[in-house]
C-alpha cells in the first residue's frame, strides 16, 4: 500500500491553489497495465517497416500507449514546468555563478531570452515560470507563479536545507500546479529547473539515494575547473557527513534538497498520478525524480528520459534507474532544454503508430526467407 | 566563388531538366571560409547560457553560420527527396525482403503510408519521391519524379552493377532535382532511399573506399539471421573478389553502387555546391556521401549528420568520416527518417542563435571566480 500514514496531513498551505484530499490520495500512481501490449506490438509490427526498425521510438510508443492504456495515444497542450529557487549551498563557492543569477535567469525567462523559451516556442510547448523560493521579489512580474517556500534554502553544509514541513509544503506546491495544468487537458509535461548551486544538492541526493560514493555523482556543473571542482567536492564530502545519520527519504530530501529540486519531485508524482507522460531532463530533473522514486516508485513508469546531459553523474544515475535517454547532445544547461528538444521524438512516435500504414492496407509485401543461391 | 564556368555545358543527358555545363562546374564545391569562426563563437558566447552549454547544438550553430556566411541563419523550404532503385543483387539472396517490396514501398510513399510520410508532415518538410531505377512502372503516379536510369542495376556478383555511362547519368540526374529544389528557396536538403538490397551495395562501397574490412562494412540490413548474414557476406566477399581491380572511384561506384545511391550522391554535391546544407541519413546514404567525398571531398563541410543507424557498419563509417551524429535512436529504416527526425535540432540550433538573449541584453551577471569559503 502507499502513502499510507500521511493522512495525518492537515490541509492546503498554499490555500489559492486546489489540492487534493491527502497526500496518500495525491500521489496514488497505478502500475501500468500491461493487458494491452500484445496488441500494442501487433500494431507496431505490422508498420510498413522491418521488425524493429524505428528502434527507440518503438519503445517509446509502446510505453505512451500504455499509460494512455489505448492503441491510439495522443499528446495534447504539452507543458514545461521550470521552477526556480536559490540554495544556501552557493555561498559556499560551489558554482562558477554568483547567486544573484537565479533571480536574473528567472526575468530572462519572463522576457522570452533563454534557450527554454526558444526551444517551448518552438514546438508549442506551454512554458510557465514558477518562484519555487528564489531570493527576490517577482511582484511586478505577473507572469511568475508565486510558489515560494522561502528566499532560498538554508546552507546544507551545517543544517538541513529546509524543515520538514516546508518540504511537505513544497511537494503539495509542485502537484498543486500540475493539477492546474491538467485541467487545460494536457496530458504531457516537462519539469525543469533554475537555481544557481543545485548541481551539488542534486549530486547529494544521488550519492545518498543511489549508494554510490560521492565522487561518482559530482561533476563540474555551469563550468567549475579543476581546483573549483575539488571544493565543490570538499564541501560536499562535508555536507553529506552533517546528514549522514538520516535514513527517511523525506528526512534526506529536506536536507539535501532544494525548493526547485522538490516542487519538481511532487509535479511528477503528481503528473503520474494524472496519467501524463512525463518528460525528465537533466542531472537535476533527474535527481528530482530519483527522490520522487523513493517516496513513489510508481513514477518511473510514466517517465520518458529525454536527454543524458553533460554533466558527469548523469550517465550513472541514468544507468541506476535503467534508463536509456532518447538524446545525447551534450547538453548541460536545464531549464527543461532537453525535454523541448526530445518533444518531437514523442510526436513522432505518436505519429508512426497512428498514421503509418499496414503492410496490409499497403499491400507490401512481408519478410520473406532469402532464396539460397 | 561558387558555380563559374557552366557555360561550357554541352547539352542535356536528361533533357527534360536544367543542368550544369560539365561535371567539374556542377560539382564546384567551395571551402568553407572560415573568416567569421571568431564573431559566430562570440554570439553562442554570450548568450545567457553557461560556456558550452548547449553542447552539439553550438557546433551545429557553427555549422550552419559558416556554410551560409552570416551570422543570422535561416532555414528555408526544407526538402527530403527519396530516391528509390532495384538492384540485381538481390537476387542472390541478400535480403530479407523480396525484391518487389522495392516498387511497392513507393507506392507506399505515394499514398503517404511509409514512416517518412510521417516524419516529413510533422515537421513541414516537402517530400518527393523519384524513381532512380524501379523495376517496374509509375506511369500511373505522376507524383513519382521519374529520372530511371534502368529497371534495377545488373547483379555486381559477376559483372560492374552499372555502365560508367549509366553512372555519370544518375551522378547528373541527382544533381538536376537538386537544382530544381533550389529554386523554391530550398536551403537544408535531406536525402533518403528504398531499395531491397541496398545494404549490400552500401557495405561494397564502404569496404572499397574506406579499406576496412568487408566483416567490419557489413550488418543484417532489414534483419538477417546468422545464417543468411553468413550468406550474405560469402557473396560480397565474391563480388569484391569481381571488382577487386579497380581504383578509380567513379569506376568503383559504377561497379558496386546502385542508381539511388549514385543519384543520392550526385544530390549531395549539387546541394553543397549550391551552398545548402546537407541534412545525411543512415548507413545508405552515410555511404553515398562516402563516394561523393571521394570525388569531391569538399563536400563533408556542408554535411549534418543525422543519425548513427543500428546497422553495424554505419558507426565504423561514422568514425571513419569523423562525424558525430545528432541522433542515435537505433533507426534501420533509411526513408530519410533520420534526417526528418533531426530536422528540428537544426531549427533549435539556429533558433538559439538567432532569438536568445546575450548576457547584456538580459542583465545576467556571467561567471565569475567563487569565492574562497
Amino acid at each position: 500500500m502507499r502513502g499510507t500514514g500521511r493522512e495525518k496531513y492537515v490541509g492546503p498551505l498554499l490555500p489559492a491553489r486546489p489540492v487534493a484530499s491527502t497526500f496518500a490520495d495525491m500521489f496514488s500512481i497505478p502500475a501500468l497495465n500491461p493487458a494491452l501490449a500484445p496488441a500494442i506490438q501487433h500494431k507496431i509490427d505490422h508498420k510498413t517497416k522491418p521488425l524493429g526498425a524505428l528502434g527507440q521510438l518503438e519503445g517509446l510508443a509502446r510505453q505512451i500507449c500504455l499509460i494512455q492504456q489505448t492503441l491510439t495515444p495522443t499528446l495534447h497542450q504539452p507543458h514545461l514546468l521550470v521552477f526556480a529557487a536559490d540554495h544556501g549551498i552557493a555561498r559556499e563557492g560551489v558554482s562558477k555563478y554568483p547567486p544573484e543569477v537565479t533571480y536574473q535567469m528567472v526575468l530572462n525567462f519572463v522576457q522570452n531570452g533563454a534557450a527554454i523559451n526558444v526551444f517551448c516556442r518552438q514546438h508549442g510547448i506551454t512554458l510557465k515560470i514558477l518562484d519555487a523560493g528564489v531570493a527576490g521579489s517577482f511582484a511586478d512580474y505577473p507572469t511568475v507563479i508565486d510558489q515560494k517556500i522561502a528566499p532560498g534554502t538554508r546552507s546544507f553544509l551545517h543544517e538541513p536545507a529546509m524543515t520538514a514541513q516546508e518540504c511537505t509544503r513544497a511537494l503539495e506546491a509542485g502537484a498543486a500546479v500540475v493539477r492546474e495544468v491538467a485541467a487545460t487537458g494536457c496530458n504531457v509535461l516537462g519539469c525543469g529547473e533554475m537555481g544557481i548551486g543545485n548541481t551539488s544538492a542534486a549530486t547529494l541526493l544521488m550519492h545518498r539515494f543511489t549508494g554510490l560514493p560521492l565522487a561518482e555523482c559530482l561533476g563540474r556543473g555551469t563550468g567549475l575547473d579543476d581546483a573549483q571542482l575539488r571544493h565543490k567536492a570538499a564541501v560536499l564530502a562535508a555536507a553529506a557527513e552533517t546528514h549522514a545519520h538520516l535514513t527517511e527519504p523525506l528526512d534526506i530530501l529536506a536536507a539535501c534538497g532544494g525548493f526547485e529540486l522538490v516542487q519538481m519531485a511532487g509535479a511528477m508524482l503528481q503528473a503520474a498520478a494524472l496519467g501524463m507522460v512525463v518528460l525528465v531532463d537533466g542531472f537535476i530533473a533527474t535527481a528530482a525524480l530519483l527522490a520522487a522514486a523513493r517516496l513513489h516508485p510508481e513514477v518511473l513508469a510514466y517517465c520518458v528520459f529525454c536527454h543524458q546531459s553533460d554533466e558527469a553523474g548523469h550517465a550513472r544515475l541514468l544507468a541506476h534507474l535503467g534508463a536509456w535517454p532518447l538524446l545525447q547532445l551534450g547538453l548541460r544547461l536545464g531549464e527543461g532544454t532537453g525535454c523541448a528538444l526530445a518533444y518531437p521524438l514523442l510526436l513522432a512516435a505518436v505519429g508512426f503508430l497512428t498514421e503509418m500504414a499496414s503492410f496490409e492496407s499497403a499491400g507490401v509485401s512481408q519478410a520473406v526467407t532469402p532464396p539460397a543461391v
